[in-house]
């Protein structure tokens, strides 16, 4: 089964992703752990010319989907197919739903060209659930105490079209779960884990 | 107006580039040339990470695709966009229909995922003509003295796909042209020119 975890910055969403990653393990499964974009030698050098300030490599909106797409392509052949095939569990911190609501949604690229372009890259290979950890922005925002990276240094107003668009899909999308992310860190992985417990025992 | 030149390696697209932007330049336009991928900073680091060999990062053929796409997105509105906007002739070394015949017809990825991404990527950005300049792989290859990169390396059957392709493409767009490459240097040229003159005239 495939999981991703997906929300704006200061959700909590390392946090809980190791703690599913662990209720996993010890429900005896094999776990495959991978971000994206990441997790490959390509997808690692995409990252980096994504997330990296660099003010002398210009970025359009459309370019910079087409980028998350490529290290997410790569994603899904080098590890996340091979591992669905072997049987085991993948968890991956984000994946397409973040390209549909910061390109699409708050980025203004047009919905139906990220969700056509999604299509291609992914393949046949979707999540059987999504979970969006949602807390208002004031609150993400208050527990974002590192340095912003190039993605998240785009203003409060984007962070607002952000979370409305997550918002929007999870009302069209059944595989989209919205997890309350601002109560404690064991009540918001009770949540989750009872999702996925049920979804699993559903499937066997 | 917006012209490309496409077709397999070897078959003297440099040269016929250089003598084409002379001659629209001594009709007194003012020419952008560009190559795609490339011409932006973004897209050559894409560019970088395509045609560098590099055994420790492996690329799928559908991520290759992408890449493409993402470099092309950015010369679309970082350099054709706004010189066609400024009434400037627009020449670029390879443009969509590379990917069509490398990824699609050669590579094996389904046309429609590559023409369906390519809409999305050019944004309404076609050329107004794009040359293909052909000659059999045999002549070719007995042209190519240089120490080929990662795209070239694929081998005999694959340039001979990929022949095909730009053949099979240019029977079903009439804004294909092929030429005869196996010509002087000085014919192949006048034929572009002559195609060319025609279509800016029929414009005026």
């Amino acid at each position: 089964m495939f999981f991703s975890f997906d929300g704006i910055d200061g959700v909590g969403k390392s946090t809980q992703i190791d703690l599913f990653c662990q209720w996993m393990r010890a429900q005896g499964r094999t776990v495959t752990q991978c971000r994206d974009p990441g997790s490959t030698p390509l997808g690692e050098r995409i990252r980096d010319l994504l997330l990296t300030h660099d003010d002398s490599v210009s970025i359009h909106r459309r370019s910079e989907m087409l980028l998350y797409m490529a290290a997410r392509a790569q994603l899904v052949e080098e590890i996340i197919r091979p591992a669905l095939d072997r049987g085991e569990v993948v968890i991956s911190d984000r994946y397409l739903l973040a390209n549909i609501v910061y390109q699409g949604h708050a980025g203004q690229l047009p919905l139906e060209q990220v969700r056509t372009v999604g299509q291609v890259t992914i393949d046949g290979v979707a999540p059987d659930a999504v979970f969006v950890l949602d807390m208002s922005v004031g609150a993400a925002d208050a527990r974002m105490a590192r340095e912003l990276d190039r993605m998240e240094e785009q203003g409060a107003e984007f962070r607002r079209r952000l979370r409305e668009g997550y918002l929007a899909e999870a009302a069209v999308d059944p595989a989209i779960h919205v997890i309350d992310a601002s109560r404690s860190i064991d009540e918001v992985h009770e949540s989750i884990a009872d999702i996925a417990a049920k979804l699993v025992s559903s499937r066997e």
